[in-house]
């Protein structure tokens, strides 16, 4: 820990410069258990400091606020979701297969990590700025890809043609959203993530038939 | 104003007993302006009193804190939901009937409210302690509402057996919610909610089909 003292904090040097990418990583791990469980706005940079076992100058090495380890949490984790999305996709053919496989793989990261899942759904919100300013181009990058396969879909004739693909794109969005939140928050049965994935699948597949 | 003083700030009295019921009405309307406007946690109690053009003193004689403040005000409108949904619920027959007729209902009162759509969708995340503990009553009942008609249609053959209504209740909330959150925040065409009603009603009644 010889890099963290409080007056880094103002000279901020690049991280990736330093060979310690993992301990930015352990910083974001540590954020979204301590975000999950204070919220966003209790939450102080010394909390995560701690949790993550490092001193309060060492987070201001990566990150310039609290403010900026929140989105640099959304960003990195919605990058990892979509690569992962768009991994998943290439093992399927049809727009049916590739649909399912979205609303999987979404409810499947959720699902091994309930404490993302609060930070996605409920947390996040709690920066209007953030959602306003910083979360529209990774959240509209994940709408555009579901309304390209929806398109696709209707092109080949495997789905109906007068529903618009961007509505419902975020209708199933805010679907997989709205399980997600009612489980994080712990109301909905653990473990039925996988069992939701299935019914809003077949909902969804079946609303979209010619 | 002869009743606001910040005196009265830990004596509160009971705002029925005072006859002055609207002056409460006039507190949440600029609430929910002012909550739109800045966020939760940047909003200052005082900020709500200018807005409703009262003397902070009088906010207190009505709500405890900003959190009953934004407590009061999830309840108020819920209730209002609730109530306007069962009236408009009572003039529809079939189960299929009464779903369109909620989607319609829950985006046509955010339509007529742009500022009310970002403090249901956005604000009231901004508050984990009232999500968690005081929202769960009024989101469970909404959502019961919808998974009771969901039920019926199922028993009486005009929705497929095998779709878990609580989790159709809880995709069509996150569909509703996510619709009316892209269109609060202002990136979403103005205007457009009623054709997204249009679009996720066939969506949904599409995907019951039995």
């Amino acid at each position: 820990m010889s890099e963290s003292s409080l007056s880094s904090r103002k000279k901020r040097r690049s991280p990736r410069n330093l060979g310690a990418g993992d301990k930015r990583e352990r910083i974001l791990d540590a954020a979204v258990r301590v975000f999950a469980q204070s919220g966003f706005h209790a939450t102080r940079v010394s909390d995560v400091a701690k949790a993550a076992g490092v001193a309060d100058g060492t987070i201001y090495l990566y990150f310039e606020s609290k403010d900026e380890l929140l989105r640099s949490l959304f960003e990195d984790r919605v990058g990892r979701l979509l690569a992962f999305v768009q991994e998943g996709l290439a093992k399927h053919e049809t727009a049916k297969a590739k649909l399912s496989a979205i609303i999987e793989l979404q409810l499947g990261v959720y699902e091994g990590e309930p404490e993302l899942a609060e930070v996605m759904t409920v947390i996040l919100r709690q920066s209007t700025k953030l959602l306003k300013e910083h979360a529209r181009p990774g959240f509209m990058a994940y709408l555009d890809a579901i309304a390209t396969i929806v398109a696709a879909g209707q092109k080949n004739g495997e789905f109906r043609s007068d529903a618009s693909p961007h509505f419902v794109a975020r209708s199933l969005f805010g679907a997989i959203d709205g399980i997600a939140l009612t489980w994080a928050l712990g109301k909905a049965e653990r473990g039925g993530l996988s069992r939701a994935a299935t019914q809003v699948a077949e909902l969804f597949l079946h609303g979209l038939l010619p």
